[in-house]
């Protein structure tokens, strides 16, 4: 069932460690199959080194398994309630990677500072609120997609033009329009964070880049007109 | 004699450099069976790349040799203050890993400021108070035991829930339930350490997470009710 | 065609994630040969790990593609407007490297600190201004070179003696005689900022180096009066 | 000629881009033979994969090559200084580690902060002052050796109690009783730079240790009564 996506999402998973983005299971990658309503996802608590394809977990969108002997990841509610609400991706991903995390454990957007996050956000990366105390003692899990999901709503965000977030207190879930993609944006927001958090350290001017050259740099990569890479 | 604890004591300690932890031959990882009361330690001072597990020294609850040939490590008083007081625990760490150390030399403990903190210690991890001329004068890696039994005991901490102590002005220590439980927790204060201290570099909000949210990332993998990883 | 310079060139790029100046595909390099007038430099937005050196393009001094199925770089005009300007110049190297963007996104000059940036840059490493709109929104690549080859006018800087700029807001351009000397000075540049921004972080004392020693860094390294290394 | 130091101190030499102490050609070692008042240091400006153990040069105490067809160091003249001074003194270290080299930059002496510090320093890391415009334009580098056992000299200081100095605005020397120690003392003192840089960073007090704490530390492993190690 699923082989090839649980071959990617497998693929994906074992790119975290690779990517120097995790310690131990500290990251989770699904994929969805958008036509049957269901989602891969990682098992919960499996080493990477003993980890299989067919470990990988699926399930429907209501989170309940539909194959697969192994729980799947803790944080599973979280990735169905994004697919949800973002309709074009195609898949997620969660880590404590080292600057991301900061910045969530800071509570604070991380501004565009240069080309390098215009190149793939397009503008602030965004922190979520804090949780109240009703939400993280409920349907924990579940109320953090919709935390993500009301900060996307509320400042009117189009999550393929802002790929990734800063749960408060906690790390980054970034996404994409497949597993690989969702996979190269933690890459990315974890330099950007790095970037951001390091030029803060030692600079009293902390002003964003100038709007213009944001739009430039994000729309000829993204979008109708761009002109970057190769004709496909 | 103990022939599994030294190769597992032995493994343990050939992890700390693999992971980044120590250079030279900066740490030492122990081991304990409760049942014969003989704690198995790294010698002292012996390079990793040339010690095999049968270098392990044995040691009694007094710091008698009782089998090996090497001195044992010049911290073994310290791990067997420890294992008299924390009765649960079965494997002890020490190294001088690089943000752990900061922090230690800081004399500050560090803040639960997110999740990865709260995954795996429940609330701050303690830095202990400056030891007295006397202390250190006296038998002085005893005495250091000593400071981090009182350290808990006054703070009422759960050795279990709290696995690491930052010994003022010198480095940390871990434990768990066995010397392998012990050095993932070096690795997570580590990784913990380097992220607070980050963010403490860029921000000046620097307040602790929520209790509400501490409490629901440590409990939902440790405890009664854990429902993180696999049911075992 | 310049079969040995795309060779060069190609492994000249392919020494950006070596070094660990890239991520992805964000960098490149180019070569000149000044007879036929004619530049060979990295396609856009190809994987390194599928580049071969026959896919390197041939452009001309006005950006047409004279060999090569392939896109040349998006970058290619910035290093056009940077060989017709400095004519001693042999290979241009972009990168978006760790330490070089954080000042170029800090929008100031690297000063001269210590004896390892005056080894090889005779002076403060300039950032350039902020692009205006019209320039961002126009020929932005090309005008991009403008503003480089502005700033070095009106600094009256050596571009041999000052073999790397800053780009404000975006990332560090680097040159030399060859290709290969362009990547070198992409590696000491990034080092040179990373020394000088961890400087800053803890110092309030940020003044720049004696210009004595400034200069007989420099000169024993450079110039006619050079003693350093061996004869040639 | 001196075969078997040639081999260690070429060997000394290889361990420095291996423990990432430089990048290119930006360190030298050399060690010395009393008996024969003969120093064998590496060529200047070599790149390390080509270097061979053959390639070492043997100078007399006057800087006379007296084998090798390779120019010796740059920096030979401030080895030369520092054998002449500091008697005991067996190898020889110049890099210019990331750390160390920030720390010369800043111009300021690195505090002991803790006992990875005191294990190896027996107080602060003295930063020498800048040198004048005359020592600079003069015999630049037989004055950077003069500056540094100035220091020495002028603080009472015992140079194996404190095997390492960070020359102002440039970099540190680091020695010990052989080659290969003053390559161990190297490493010790980027690790021990970084840390207190770091520490800095984010901490308000940065007072120095405890003196009882210093001598412990220190005392413990050299001197008289050290029991740190095996017996030997």
């Amino acid at each position: 069932m699923l082989e090839e996506l649980k071959e990617r999402v497998y693929k994906a998973n074992m790119e975290l460690p690779e990517k120097g983005l995790i310690l131990y299971t500290w990251g989770n990658v699904s994929g969805i199959d958008r036509e049957k309503g269901l989602i891969v996802i990682k098992p919960s608590g499996v080493e990477y080194d003993v980890m299989k394809a067919s470990d990988m977990v699926v399930v429907d969108m209501d989170g309940r398994v539909v194959e697969g002997s192994l729980n799947p990841s803790s944080d599973t509610a979280t990735h169905i309630e994004l697919y949800k609400a973002f309709e074009e991706v195609g898949g997620i991903v969660h880590t404590h990677s080292t600057w991301a995390t900061i910045w969530s454990q800071s509570g604070r957007d991380i501004k565009a500072y240069g080309t390098t996050h215009a190149d793939y956000f397009y503008g602030p990366i965004p922190c979520t609120r804090k949780m109240t105390a009703e939400e993280i003692e409920g349907e924990y899990e579940k109320e953090t997609g919709r935390v993500i999901v009301e900060t996307y709503r509320e400042r009117n965000l189009n999550p393929l033009y802002v790929p990734g977030v800063l749960v408060n207190s906690h790390g980054p879930f970034t996404w994409g329009k497949s597993p690989e993609e969702a996979v190269h944006n933690s890459v990315v927001l974890e330099e950007i964070g790095r970037m951001a958090a390091s030029m803060e350290m030692f600079n009293e001017n902390t002003k964003s880049m100038q709007q213009e050259l944001l739009d430039k740099h994000f729309l000829r990569k993204h979008g109708a007109n761009a002109y970057y890479g190769q004709k496909k």
